[in-house]
């Protein structure tokens, strides 16, 4: 009766396990007692549109609604199904009645933290809850958010999407930086991440001058955060300080791994001392209103550094299926890698002049309320490792567990 | 390097959700990065050999053997590749060493109570665990313990595989009958069920009859408890009553589902009654050192009524090779309809005379340590309605929820 | 428009090659350019229902006609959508012009033949075409037909399916039987078989007994040919003349195959003369207004000789849908091995007591006008062997081919 | 033993059938009768490689050598496994033995010509057999032969691939242009191409220049064959007179579609006044040696006219594959839309400033002996339309057909 189009379907079954062999698979078969034939996959739990809904309803109710919304599938007229037309909103609203209330948790020290949504990043946003950041903001004075990814992503999704739905006002951005991930980007291969080397870390650090651009793009105000791992060497640290000290960004160094609370207090203060010092003007990058293609545009050009963008034909297709139902309003959530600028994970550093971004597809998360824009080859369906981590894990008889790092 | 033969890969996926279009599928397509093609299904997770090993398994360490047992597929030799092959077993307990634990609950009327191990009695022996039992038996003076289906199921599962390997003695066999099961064997219509009808409940007391011979071929005492549902009438229950009396068989009418704890007292009296009064000599139905297929005849033959078993190509093939890696001595789990007594679920009332039960399949359950007989159509993943019960649920603001039932 | 029931297309592809990879296929995969996804497979070409057709037709017309008439799908309410809904008649006709012209050959001592029709016996009545035997009859004297397998199968079909469409009124059957086969049925070993064994000859003899009776059940006169083999011993012919002679059943050897035409001067004198001494009477095995389960019956009971049959439940379906759709007045095809008079090609000699024929399903090929009955395992794509014979076929470069035999 | 890598099966099937639905299937499927699952597709029959062959072989015993030379599949260490390693060729080579000859077929005004091979000149070189044209060559004084598309893609095939396999030297080439392809390229709709336009005849001239360029390229002597339509306006046909006139190209209208042989006489006078007159300089496009980038960029910035070209990273996988079995001195196929000198058929004229085109994989054809390029979207399987041609053939009792054209 819904007169669904086999090709058509958007929804895909999610499984909180990786398994390449779930990736593409044919579903429906074994004759009448099997359902009808199609091509589908699984992805994983995170992957799903449920997963960024749950980061972005209000209350239980707006959950309900926005499941309602989420587009299954397009029937042989092209129009969307969604969810409410199968009536499964109420009993899927039912399984994450308990799952949309945030969960308190603490660190080792008794620093209380909401760990509540985690939308894969590659994705989705990628950001915490909203209904979290929300009721953090009534109970503390400080609320830091952890958008997942880099200031390229998620620091983008973060202002465009989850701001702009939340109405949030963000002051202050804290840039983490590390010497060997600028060594990376400075060339280093890497199993060669552990020897010093200031140099690499030099040559590196243009991509950090993007992200503090990138902060400052939104109108707030950075704070580069230099995380320190055991083998980093002083004078790679040195490099770092030394470029944020020449271009008047505050810096201070972490040790919040090694010393726990205490190695951030250096950090913390800085920090405090930016809040009161300086007002930030938050904006978002672009605004509702323009073209599809020329939101993702202004993305890539600006937030990447990258020429310009291509849609190759699907995406193109795709831009005119979310005009004719008049979905070119929403906010757009780049699928990107987050190991380069690019949307090739190879490409180290800046990206190089005249580089195009390949849009490939596009996809109106209509329950989400955003477009996600596919660049390059993005996956999600994880697959394992020859040898997975679970072979090495164990547990005897007393429970003691093993293996698991 | 496992040399895995894609044709006898035995191990299926599960998930908690009914659906047709899961039950055959092909996985690993998409080419290289897509894995190996091979022809699959999932299956509900309660239908999982874990969910059977789960429910057999002493102690943590014991179910980590069992699941390090369990045949994942065979080599292109022919021999068992187990998930110890695969060092899987060790990350499996961890994942299920809660799970290990019997959890009690409590009735509203405070009685406690362990709901603890599921396995799918149309495929494994489900009976509660194991753990659960023998703990309570430390706890309580009565432990009833609830098989699933009737006494030709359960019943016999319960006494031939879960006695066995827990070695328990059971005394007395409380057996469930209602007006309206035996007016469905008595040839009545699903729709005509709740229209009182003394003769039809006539009609279908010989199933009753041969529930009881099941019964005392274990050795066991039976009480028969008659379940009372409210449009029951009073000359229906008289006609069970009678029966029972005129077989020397004890029987007392609950009315718990009607009066709570209250309403079972006649039938806890007569058991406690009957447990003083007479002692039960509980044997199996068959030793393990008879072939399988006489294993399986035995059963046939002595707790359904039929005349005669068959085995098809498939399954003579699976006797072959459960003889060729010697596995013959395990106990046989019957997998068969529980609506008849044969493998044709519209077949009511006894077998008729010269029946032949088909074995259709045999499969060797490594870690559960028993062998599935596959009678008639068995499936392991049910399929929704066409209008499933979830359309019909909802929750509010509130977060009332509606339509559950 | 059509409304096709993706598990109800009857139409397979058909190809001239052996492969089991083709046997189960999925197709319509790779997205809206593939189609539409269902489960299919290729048979080889003379399985096709249009084999069968071309034998049966009677000119061009009857062909075109009859080609549209095939029930090449079901639509979802399960009413037939034939060829000539799809207008595929005409242009299946032009393709088949020249085809249904009876093509004469000549043997290597100039004896014309014609060489027409091969439809798959193990699916179709596989018998030489109508076309080429009306056309034999006006141009000779006699006619000798050869339709595929024995007596069970081959003489039946052409009897009852051939000879009733066509008009046909045959008056004397050669039965040929060799020392080989008899030795098979009498229980040799397949390697053991060009060893002299009389009594091997002898133990297989009853079912050269039940062919003879085969052929008076049609009402037919039997002579029957002993075609020699080099490895055959003088005994074993004997014993096969001796229980030919007993019985008052005419019989000659043949030489053919070692000294050509020569050798079969006895036979074909032996043939002239029983034809000018007795008339035979010919007649059908079953009218065709018996119920489709009786008509299977008939032929399993009488030529066969087992004891019953027994429709498995998709065959029981097949049957409601054959009623339903009227169809049940045409004759059956039964698809059994040609390796046993059962549906098991292991058993050898006539059935056993109470043997019970099982029919697994049904097929009305309405163009061809019969019903396909299924017994046991029946393959419509045969499967080449670990080393096919082509891989010793070679070819020089003077064009001589080495290896075809 | 030949460790075949499922991912790495390189020959498809092909059927003379143009059907969507066997584009993409899995096959092998239906347990282990049913062979090993995995992924394939049909092609044509034109679209296989042995139709490539048949068209470059030069005699039986290359044929045979050539066919055993085809890589069937890659096993698990990446190494080719040849037609010979199944020992296929022989039989292969026997059921081409007839094929290989070339057939003489006669215009209706009985002018001799060889129709003799066809390889689908999308991903093959689409000329006619190389011995065909051998044969012609001894047997008449001009030879013409006819390679599929334009100057583009058939003329550069004919010269880089089968002359360089056959040793041949052409010396002129016709170019045939037609009004209407021409306003085609001038923007016209495909609807209104009958309707004269003499302007945009003119507009799509330049790609008459650039073909008239490209025969220059390979040393050759144009001469354009302008094909008459009956529904060319005067006008249009002298706007190409008169730019061949202007660029001294020699030109002249055929109209031996209406008027047969003698409307060809001008044309053929013409050519043989050019080969009277002057003296080709035959050479090839790319020197074998150029690394495989280097030939493809080479046939694609000379002979389309596109600026550069992209290797994706599925082409770029395939080069070091080549390279890696020391295929990289075989000549380059182009696999191209035939529509657009680009590799998208929707662009019409000259490729416009800067376009870059884009190569998506390569495979060494190593029986043909090239490597065959992949541009764009290029399909190896046609699809019906939705109401295919054969719908409206027919064929009546005197065996005359209608509806072919």
């Amino acid at each position: 009766q819904l007169r669904i189009d086999v090709h058509s379907i958007q929804w895909k079954r999610v499984l909180d396990i990786e398994s390449r062999f779930l990736r593409h698979i044919v579903v429906g078969l074994g004759g009448k007692a099997g359902g009808i034939p199609y091509e589908s996959g699984f992805e994983i739990t995170t992957a799903s549109e449920i997963a960024a809904i749950h980061a972005l309803a209000l209350d239980l109710m707006d959950l309900k609604r926005r499941m309602g919304e989420i587009t299954v599938a397009y029937n042989v007229d092209g129009e969307p199904v969604k969810a409410r037309d199968l009536k499964a909103e109420g009993a899927m609203a039912i399984l994450m009645k308990e799952a949309v209330k945030p969960n308190l948790v603490q660190t080792i020290e008794h620093t209380p933290a909401f760990i509540h949504g985690g939308p894969f990043a590659n994705i989705a946003h990628g950001c915490p809850s909203l209904a979290a950041i929300k009721l953090a903001l009534k109970l503390a004075d400080y609320v830091v958010v952890e958008p997942g990814f880099g200031a390229d992503l998620g620091l983008e999704k973060f202002c465009d999407i989850a701001c702009r739905v939340g109405g949030l006002k963000p002051d202050l951005v804290v840039l983490v930086a590390t010497a060997k991930a600028l060594k990376r980007h400075g060339g280093v291969r890497r199993r060669d991440l552990k020897t010093p080397n200031p140099e690499a870390v030099e040559r590196g650090l243009p991509i950090l001058g993007k992200e503090i651009e990138n902060v400052k793009l939104f109108g707030l105000l950075p704070v580069v955060c230099i995380n320190r791992f055991p083998f980093d060497a002083e004078e790679e640290l040195d490099v770092i300080l030394d470029y944020c000290g020449e271009r008047g960004v505050p810096a201070a160094v972490s040790e919040v791994a090694a010393r726990g609370g205490k190695g951030g207090v250096d950090l913390a203060k800085e920090v405090l001392h930016q809040l009161e010092r300086r007002r930030a003007d938050f904006r978002f990058l672009y605004p509702l209103d323009l073209p599809v293609e020329e939101k993702i545009r202004t993305i890539a050009t600006k937030a990447y550094g990258v020429s310009d963008i291509e849609l190759l034909p699907e995406a193109r297709r795709a831009v005119r299926r979310i005009r004719r139902l008049g979905l070119e309003g929403m906010p757009i959530n780049m699928a990107k890698t987050s190991l380069s600028l690019t949307d090739d994970e190879r490409r180290k550093g800046l990206p190089s002049e005249g580089y195009v971004l390949r849009v490939t597809d596009l996809r109106p998360m209509t329950g989400a309320g955003f477009i996600v824009a596919y660049c390059g080859e993005i996956n999600t369906m994880p697959a394992l490792p020859t040898h997975p981590a679970a072979e090495r894990m164990d547990i005897d008889e007393e429970g003691r567990i093993t293996g698991l790092i």
